[in-house]
């Protein structure tokens, strides 16, 4: 039996483990998360563990709701400190769910706390993280820190200012790159009820007008253009299905007019409107040389109850099943026709579609770049060991795993950074158990090349240009 | 080489072992079966080893049509000992099919018979089981009593008259409680050939004319009543899919009377239906705590000629694809909203939806159970090692693992109960290699109540109320 | 740790090592792939590695792409030693990718070379297996007859003359079956621009006008009745989705003369004109006895640029995701109901359909044949030890995995062959580590006759009525 979350942890035979020691000391490129600028650069010590580990959380506060605790403990008016409890009182019971390994993770890497959490420990471990963090070392970017983050790009609306990065990025004593990541989906979501307070703030950002769908498009680009002046490299954009269905100008004219009032638009208007201004969108992404992300299957706000009262983000999303692959494959060739195809990144929150991902690259790589067409971690629901391990076995069997940028965290917290742990622990379990198996050469040169590359390099190099 | 299917049969390390020797002797709670009360209260002898095993299972009669046997000597006039002959004899090539696994495991705890069953032993098994047959304890309620079951929940039609359960609650002899479970199918089902026939039935047992929507709803809430007063504690009904499009009183008037008549009815129109209607029931299983069972994705009666011979329930079913999660997320929500949905399980014949309805779960939680929203465990095609593995690594990477109700026999053989032992294998072998990998602390306190729970106690909570 | 690819690779055990000792010698069935028979015919000895492995493969061209190399090293105007070197040169990189396994397979097999590909190994491998195939043993028929292949059946268009299987028949030094495969996609995919042009063809080589409906069944009538003479056992054909909407005569004909006339047609229209003829066209196969066999899934010529630069064929297939279960099973229903249904086999590209195929399966089993129905094994973008085991997996757990006619090439390579040894060495992996741990006991009398079978004898059987 091995011993619980220890040195070897995940990694099963000597090959998994040289290969961990090959690249655990490699910096992290953060890709993708939503880390809060202002609170990068306000760089507040927490209060308690609480604060830092479960006050903004959704991914606990669902576990919590899953073990019927009330929501009083979760989201409401009970202290930290029972709130806290809770958790350590429901902790055991997540055995095999990734949060318990999220969790120790943290405890240890952090806190230096190896203590199983549970109702027994929970008042130790409560007083010792908290008189750690008292000691310091739990600020945003002491976290960073110590995290060895050498770049993170937040996610930015358009129509955001950007002036926490300005404040951030002026502010010379902090080392870590702390980028803005361009995220138009409340422009795209037009049926979205964000839609027309999002407008009203645009206008306001961009100081003009938005009358017509061409004022639109001059908008965006006009955020474009500031977002790249302030080192922004990646465009985010999250579908339920990424859409195919053309249209001119005059049509989309028509669409948009009937968006700003507020009229009832069909699944075709939309489709048609989605379609075009994303291939506008990308088209741009494609001539500054940024990254296009693409996260597919997100069904958000699932409870309309909790929804109006806590908002969204708070743990009521699932996963879509609807069908991506054949509008999908249109819209990437509809842009690589016209040579406007950006390096891409696809993200399936649906499992049962690692495959269609996967092969769906191979339609559209070039010379641009090693894989210029990525099939993005396991994320969300799927960030786990086995969401891991599938995705890296279907990018490994469709393409060239060995060009894979790897993990982003995806999170609000700054405290997620052991995930990267994690996810290099399951890259080099996964190479080394082929190695083991007589499937691949012991050849440390290259092995160590390859984890060491999919832990930061590719990553480096393919948002670096 | 391990022995074939000894103690350790499915459990590899000593903490598995342990695990089970936790949890086996713990009780079943079949709380969702097909098994008949007229054949518990008539409690009868069966006559011979092929009467007991194979004269009603179409599991078993699938498999012999898949290795080429004639239908003579699976449902057709061969003898009785003609047909287990055909059995015995393809049974060696069921190599790594279930069926394998449960035959074996029924004639090792039934019987004592530890010999592989084939063309071979088949005489000696024949003569063996039967004579033990002869000897007793192969009688509907000795087998329940041998098998350690507490509570049966059956099947059972709103229009039914429960008159066996009458009879068996009627008789202090038997410790089994057999409840009965309230399935409106035909009610929902509109489009199908056994409506019409269903509401004459309906008429006859409620004992009033079912002119009106409004008739079908009282009739449907008074055999409700009754079923709880015979002690029902859930319901079951199956889908292609949830569907989720509302109506109001005049327009389900309209589309009841057209479904009355045998009218032709529009796809929306039987969606209208069917989300009313079963908003209704939902509504009202949660004013009497019953928990909703909702079985997802069976395609039934594929094969014509064969349904014209032999009916339905013989073998020829198979597995949906339809899109399942954007209306089944409505559905729930717009009972949450209410605060009219009850506990529910959801099942999937279709394995690439497991990850979908463990994420759904997350968005009905509350604190009214632990656990409130249950994922159904895997069932009839996926009641195998692989399908509950991966059902379980769902459950747990998505949901609380721990606070899982387990086990549904689901089966009209008297026989199916080591099928209990099976999963308890197969769960006790997942969680003792996390504990042996290093992945979760070696407490056997938490880790075998967790086992116990899971093969008891969680559903014995669960539908207690 | 085990050596690369030596002697027990794949192989995990005494049992599967034992197993595969006893089908490895079996000769190849290679009841679909598609070899030129012209090739075969012509025999000419290649003029280096690069024209024998890497000029036609589509496969390797997709991952030189995916490692982000330039398409003149690829398919453009660098010489074969530089496309050799590209080759070798990312080789490394392929880590978890089949093609890493096939490409050392091919080198081991039929050059006896060891050693792992790479930029430092290029020059070496270049030169020696230059020499081996100066030496000669590369031919066509030569690398068949070394491969132990008993029988090919090519895959042919309607249209075709099969002049070259004609004159393959007449060569008697030749030992090896090379019989015709009737693949009518071109006369069902009216919608494609191929379809007219295909029309001519067939006018030519049936040498009637085509100016009716029924003219195109007599055609496609008497081309079978040509390719049964040439000795045809198997037809394929490829959907996205088997579709299931009836039509009658005047219909039909207004639909074919609107495809004639390169009119659009609706999906409606199309699925009318596909589902009818193809019950037209299965019919027919099962009075011949052929085996009808389907392939599910494949979203062709996804890169408009590249096909417009290089055509079909090349490298941008993809995988799609519609729903395939309500139609696929309608329309078998719909054949098996005037017994017209032939032995069918379905493949899905789809790996997420593997439980509805193998559930679909087990609905029109019959005593016409020892699994009439059958799961196609993992191909194409499945053909790797995942993919395949899955498949093995579902058939197995629903269905009779012993019947299995298991592997086919699906290729275009002469150096395909020992793909058919990875399968093997997959299948007795598989079923030995279920007799390792004690799921089926060790009877190497029944266990070894599984795996000959599945490795040759049920597709023998199968093929040959």
């Amino acid at each position: 039996m091995k011993k619980f979350m220890s040195e070897d942890f995940l990694l099963n035979g000597k090959t998994a483990e040289e290969l961990f020691a090959a690249c655990k000391d490699m910096p992290i490129f953060d890709w993708h998360c939503h880390l809060s600028p202002k609170e990068i650069y306000e760089n507040k010590k927490p209060a308690n563990l609480y604060s830092l580990w479960l006050a903004a959380d959704h991914y606990k506060w669902r576990a919590l709701r899953g073990a019927g605790v009330n929501e009083d403990l979760i989201t409401g008016k009970a202290s930290d400190y029972e709130k806290f409890k809770a958790w350590a009182k429901i902790m055991p019971y997540l055995l095999a769910n990734p949060l318990y390994h999220w969790t120790h993770l943290e405890l240890q890497r952090y806190f230096g706390i190896f203590e199983p959490l549970s109702e027994k420990t929970a008042d130790y471990i409560w007083e010792t993280a908290n008189a750690k963090i008292n000691e310091g070392g739990f600020s945003p970017r002491e976290l960073i820190g110590r995290s060895n983050v050498k770049t993170v790009c937040t996610t930015d609306d358009p129509a955001d200012s950007l002036e926490y990065h300005k404040l951030i990025a002026g502010d010379k004593s902090f080392e870590c790159r702390v980028l803005p990541a361009y995220r138009p989906d409340k422009a795209l979501g037009m049926e979205l009820p964000a839609f027309r307070p999002w407008l009203a703030d645009m206008e306001k950002t961009w100081g003009r007008n938005i009358g017509s769908y061409e004022d639109l498009k001059a908008a965006l680009l006009g955020r474009m253009d500031f977002f790249a002046e302030m080192g922004c490299v990646a465009s985010d954009q999250a579908f339920i299905y990424v859409p195919y269905e053309r249209a001119e100008g005059g049509e989309l004219e028509k669409i948009f007019q009937k968006g700003k009032n507020g009229e009832a638009l069909s699944v075709s208007e939309l489709d048609k409107y989605k379609t075009e201004l994303f291939r506008f969108l990308a088209a741009e992404y494609k001539k500054r040389g940024w990254v296009m992300e693409i996260h597919i299957g997100v069904m958000r706000n699932n409870n309309a109850k909790m929804f109006k009262s806590i908002g969204p983000d708070t743990g009521f999303d699932s996963i879509s099943d609807k069908e991506i692959a054949h509008t999908l494959s249109r819209f990437l060739d509809s842009l690589d026709a016209e040579n406007s195809l950006p390096k891409t990144v696809l993200f399936t929150l649906n499992p049962k579609d690692n495959y269609v991902l996967g092969a769906m690259l191979g339609n559209f790589q070039s010379d641009e770049a090693q894989s210029k067409m990525q099939f993005g971690t396991a994320w969300w629901f799927n960030d786990n060991i086995d969401g891991m391990t599938e995705q890296i076995k279907a990018l490994g069997n469709l393409g060239v795993l060995s060009k894979f940028i790897g993990m982003v965290t995806d999170s609000r917290s700054f405290l997620s950074y052991p995930r990267h742990e994690y996810f290099r622990r399951i890259v080099c379990e996964f190479i080394g158990q082929k190695v083991e198996n007589g499937e691949y050469p012991y050849d440390m040169d290259v092995l160590s090349k390859i984890v060491r590359d999919i832990a930061f390099a590719n990553a480096d190099i393919y948002f670096n240009k």
